[in-house]
């Protein structure tokens, strides 16, 4: 830290994320990257964009806006593009949560949560999950301040109906919630539908997962226009130009894919539930993930060391630290030939334990 | 507005980012982007990253981080890549001014700063420039806040030397002065050397004009490691993947094409002064500028009058609306062709005022 630094930042945790090894030498089931390649028209796209790079990208989207709001059945000022969705829920937090509206999200969530209420001198409440890792509704009924909620949530996986969601943001007129539906493409149905009944609820996606775009960086916000503009303030106030060019085109091209992005995601929970049931045979406890992770213990191998051992047989997956949950191990769903390697990878580990 | 937005940004006035017009139809005379196309290896790597795009960039930026540190002569723990220099900027503003160390900058100069003070909350103290639109130099010396300083200035293009910047370093020990570089690939001098001598000084770079990739995205920070590290901080707090690896990937290709970028360069700077010479003979006073852009104003016709004009004749140039500077219009320098279909546009116009 330099003596530059400003007070307020001075204890300021970062967020940690998953290990991006240079080598490329593991299965990666870390960072919950989609095994298949982007789209043919997003690659097409993004490197047509790259040979007019000179020109600055369109500040206002508007292509990217229009075609992304048709697919989600809404008008194109009711939605957002962002430099991936870190920065749709950092721009939900500057935007809707002070001290007069706390930030209240559970225990066991996205770990970035704490992190963006921090560096926005935002307080904030955890709510414990349930003793089965479940988000409690009856929690966040009429509770005062803005709720972030990951649907499915992460890394447990397990997610909240529609009804359930509903009847959180209906409790909570004078709030806004969050839904974080990164995950949501593999097997839960979203809560856009309801951005057009509730003024205060934003949903949020990523094309990171199930649109094998992790590397183009892009997320989105989806409300009602007056809360869009808000977030627009704050991006034209920080950012105007944050989405760069070839993305911009990339996200144009996989929508224009939709079909591939739907067979990804039916291969993904086909692998994701082939998985459970084989980690399950082996003595596994499994949560009942609807995302593109199962979260996994064994009572054989502590979690702590099943992440060792898989790490040192080139499989890398993603450890927790947090003490509810510090026995799990979070393991993207990959490929069925990636969740055979897994697979036998795990059953050597437990033999070596006997 | 949303009734949801939080009360400390219900009066933040955005930034205007110059006009990105859909049609194309107009000569682009108004964001400073480079008439160049990117560089062949930077369109061909951005194009191989597509390929990729399922896996998350490399948040450390590693081996962009070592390529641009290379070419600035420092450590690659020196240097930070983000989405745009205005992200630099904005985790700037973030990390090192508060009520104790208030921002100070001239009061012509780029738009974007009072708004990054205002969007953190940062008093800001505005220091005239000169009648000529020169920076005083006096003006900063033990000034106590964080000072910043374009250089070349924007939109006058007026530079200071290295030595004069010197000055103001030195005189700020307890103070991190910031000197936003994004036009001085055009004929100044770098104050980057600098950096391995002072601890409290930051330089800002962007990859937008000179090099070609304004659609890329792609600034820099280059300072102390403990400056790098308060702004990483920042960054891993808010962002971690702020590059997209596509733009990490051209970025690393416009870097070993060098040579491309200076002979463009040079180009530009010819260019330059064949327009302010141009200009001056239809009787313009033009600034000295020693960047991508020349400063003019005719005593024939107002600013306003004279950018609507070039507007309906199809050639977008910048105007601003404050006092001091509204006679003027900044015109981004082009190719030679371009140059003259400006002059042309400039000769018909002044014709029809007579």
């Amino acid at each position: 830290m330099s003596r530059f630094f400003v007070e307020k930042y001075k204890n300021l945790v970062p967020y940690t994320p998953g290990e991006q090894p240079k080598e490329r030498k593991f299965l990666k089931l870390n960072t919950n990257e989609s095994p298949f390649p982007p789209s043919e028209k997003a690659r097409k796209y993004a490197s047509d964009a790259a040979e007019r790079l000179q020109l600055y990208s369109d500040p206002e989207c508007t292509l990217l806006h229009e075609e992304f709001a048709k697919l989600c059945g809404v008008e194109s000022d009711c939605v957002l593009a962002t430099n991936g969705s870190d920065e749709i829920l950092n721009f939900a937090f500057m935007a809707f949560c002070d001290e007069s509206s706390p930030a209240l999200f559970p225990d066991i969530t996205y770990g970035f949560y704490p992190v963006f209420a921090d560096v926005n001198a935002v307080p904030y409440e955890k709510i414990p999950l349930a003793e089965d890792f479940s988000v409690e509704v009856e929690d966040y009924i009429g509770k005062k301040g803005t709720v972030f909620i990951a649907n499915p949530n992460a890394p447990t996986g397990l997610a909240l109906t529609v009804e359930q969601i509903e009847r959180i943001v209906a409790s909570n007129p004078d709030n806004v919630v969050v839904v974080d539906e990164a995950y949501v493409d593999f097997g839960t149905e979203s809560c856009i539908p309801l951005t057009k009944k509730y003024d205060n609820l934003l949903v949020t996606q990523t094309f990171s997962k199930s649109r094998s775009m992790a590397g183009a960086r892009l997320g989105f916000g989806i409300g009602c226009a007056a809360l869009i503009n808000d977030l627009k303030t704050i991006k034209y106030s920080t950012n105007p130009y944050n989405i760069n060019s070839m993305t911009m085109a990339a996200g144009v091209g996989v929508l224009l894919d939709d079909d591939y992005t739907k067979e990804n995601c039916r291969t993904i929970a086909e692998n994701r539930e082939y998985l459970k049931r084989e980690l399950t045979s082996l003595g596994f406890t499994v949560t009942d993930s609807k995302a593109n992770f199962v979260f996994a213990k064994s009572d054989k191998v502590s979690g702590a060391d099943f992440y060792t051992a898989l790490r040192e047989k080139g499989v890398l997956v993603r450890h927790f630290t947090q003490e509810r949950i510090s026995e799990y191990n979070r393991i993207t769903v990959g490929t069925r030939e990636q969740m055979d390697t897994l697979l036998d990878a795990t059953r050597s580990i437990l033999e070596e334990k006997k």
